[in-house]
């Protein structure tokens, strides 16, 4: 299988990394989240070549996750600002960055730190469970096939309810 | 910059996917926490290549997010593990599921359910504040540079505490 047919997959996981699985494409979000909108500025701070950073702002505002508004009319100039479907991608960066923390901060600390308005402090992202609440361990999450599968191979192997 | 120096940046992101950014890399991560553990079982279920299959496995091994472990010795067969910090990216891996449930779902719904043991429901992972507990909502979170980025040059551009 080529890549460019993974979003046939009847997984999310594959459908999702078919539009944002690409390395300077999550680093360009990772901007996008610090409200970074120009051209030059993404550039700059992902330290990516400038054609493929057209190249992959042009592909996210084409899925819908980033929108480009003109603000400057001479000469023309865009920006790129995150659209709904984009904004609800937080929990993806949340849970990449608090992994990258732990696991690679160097001895030095994390190199960013979230801080939640409501309540003031320092934190980083905890799963709960959309049901009950309760923080997630993972030993405690099981799958089954869900509608999206049913009647495909794929159905038996993930186990139905 | 290429991406082989993109580990060099003071950020968990960069960090992250030099280990993990790789689309394969997460489509065999996907496989592992449905409890793939066989080569032949990663390559069919991914759709891969064997030489990908082989190379993303050994790299993943190399970052110790799976381990190796032989389970047959004539011939000689090992099975790979999630490991504690493989593990650890569960929260990514369900982050990257309900965002493509949510905007990748093709009409026909999710095709893989996750169940909440703890209380029996079909469920999704809820970002949650690890300091106050409550869902988080974007908006209410700002960043701020953190320990690991003191002294260098993007602390200026996050801002600090």
């Amino acid at each position: 299988m080529k890549w460019d047919e993974i979003d046939q997959q009847p997984c999310s996981i594959a459908r999702a990394l078919s539009e944002i699985g690409d390395r300077w494409t999550l680093l360009l979000l990772r901007e996008a989240f610090l409200r970074t909108r120009r051209f030059a500025d993404f550039a700059e701070r992902t330290g990516a070549a400038r054609n493929l950073v057209s190249d992959r702002l042009e592909k996210l505002v084409a899925a819908g996750i980033l929108e480009r508004r003109r603000y400057q009319e001479r000469p023309p100039r865009d920006e790129y600002r995150l659209t709904p479907k984009g904004l609800d991608l937080h929990p993806v960066i949340m849970a990449l960055v608090h992994w990258g923390d732990r696991w690679h901060d160097d001895g030095r600390g994390a190199p960013v730190e979230h801080v939640h308005r409501t309540c003031g402090h320092v934190m980083h992202a905890e799963p709960s469970c959309s049901a009950c609440g309760t923080r997630i361990d993972p030993r405690e999450v099981t799958v089954r096939a869900g509608p999206g599968l049913r009647g495909l191979p794929d159905a038996d192997r993930i186990g139905s309810a």
